[in-house]
């Protein structure tokens, strides 16, 4: 008998991150990469492993979330989409999926994440948007969120902002903040080549402070150059912020160490 | 010993409807009704009743929902408002409150109510919407739904589109159907003098078949002429039903009789 062949596939996906603890597998609890693993073990006939470009807390949500899976070559993405979603919908919504090269990894390859916080600062808050947008009390300055936000773009030690794990760095590039009102909600939007633990909604947390007039926006370099997580305030909750898109080079692989940046390609979400 | 004064409070709500059997209270059951009227006795230390424009079904939402009730002259509406919410939230949301002439009755005195249905036609649907949007399988077409709807407008006995209740007239004035997509999704927005009991739901329901093929355009005035609840397709979902405004004359009582439509007092809340 031989091993039947298997092919890489990449999924986008959409999830309500409520129902579940997080992406990451945990024994005895719902989460994302334990819902596909179970159905796409099913579909397979044997045991399959998903890795996933960013490992989402709990309560976190995502509309652009990407993973990769080696299934057996027999299968057809586009069945297999069906399939998945039919098992897990309606809070997993598989957007696409493809055969990618066996190169791509969803983690590895991965060159930037996109996430958007959402806020209601005008104390009329929605109550049917209240699974995905924070209310929060106090008005926001859109100005000062801005000026809190700039020290905090380049490469930096973001030990202040990330939730330490054993025998990992905290260096990171964020790519950019940036902040605007869309039909009258706040929007926060970070885009980093990676994120470490938590440090979206630490750098949120803090940003609120600083929007709302607790903190001064010159505080953002002490607390950044501290390297200290006592130095960052409350981190902000989970259920209003949003993996939106995952960015991959050119045929989903690695990207290549040129000067020119390549044409990318965009699993983007965030648009609909 | 004298009876308080009271003086009559106007209420304007947003809710969500999945945690509620409905506006309208029921023993043993969670409703907005119920609610309301609970946390006013507490706040006015006697026996307060709510009255409210749209007695809307169990799932479906409210953004501009009115309610009055007769509270202890010696309160005011901002404070009220606050320990409403304080109390109420966050499914409920008191967005307004204001002291109204003792004509005016949240249900007999409005004019106008405004509801809109969102459906999702795309085939990837936004998990985080699936609270109140609908997840429709096959494409929509907004001419057949606009030409589907037409013959609706006007008044007419819907006894078609209305579950019946007792010793109730079925003979309704529908002012308006429009149909648009906005940011993808597909919106029915139904504005009539009042509305029958499931009569919205049901409207949608025909709609959708007619839009999405199964039914013909011209099916409409055969079903409204049938007078014949069967000859209406299923009942669209609650969940993606939203009471979004109730208009009231100037004043915010009873609408004066006369040929120039006089400045309208909107509690609007479809705009945020």
């Amino acid at each position: 008998m031989t091993e039947p062949a298997t092919r890489r596939l990449r999924l986008t996906l959409a999830y309500d991150g409520r129902p579940f603890s997080g992406f990451a597998r945990q024994r005895d609890r719902r989460t994302v990469q334990g819902e596909l693993e179970n159905a796409l073990t099913g579909i397979a006939g044997s045991p399959v492993t998903v890795v996933g470009a960013g490992r989402t807390d709990a309560g976190v949500h995502a509309r652009g979330q990407v993973v990769h899976a080696d299934v057996p070559a027999r299968l057809a993405p586009e069945p297999v989409r069906r399939v998945l979603n039919a098992a897990l919908g309606p809070a997993i919504v598989v957007r696409d999926a493809a055969w990618v090269p066996e190169e791509f990894d969803a983690r590895f390859s991965a060159r930037r994440r996109t996430y958007v916080y959402r806020v209601d600062d005008s104390g009329d808050p929605d109550p049917l948007k209240r699974g995905f947008v924070l209310d929060w009390p106090r008005p926001l300055d859109l100005e000062r969120l801005r000026e809190g936000a700039a020290p905090l773009v380049g490469e930096h030690d973001f030990a202040a902002f990330c939730r330490r794990r054993v025998e990992s760095t905290t260096r990171r590039r964020l790519r950019s903040i940036s902040v605007r009102r869309v039909r009258g909600l706040v929007e926060i939007r970070l885009v980093a080549d990676a994120f470490c633990w938590q440090m979206a909604r630490s750098i949120v947390g803090h940003l609120l402070a600083v929007g709302d007039g607790r903190r001064d926006p010159d505080s953002t370099a002490a607390v950044l150059a501290s390297r200290d997580r006592a130095a960052v305030g409350n981190l902000a909750p989970p259920h209003a912020l949003v993996l939106e898109s995952v960015t991959y080079g050119p045929r989903g692989a690695s990207a290549p160490r040129t000067p020119a940046a390549p044409a990318e390609l965009t699993k983007s979400a965030g648009d609909r």
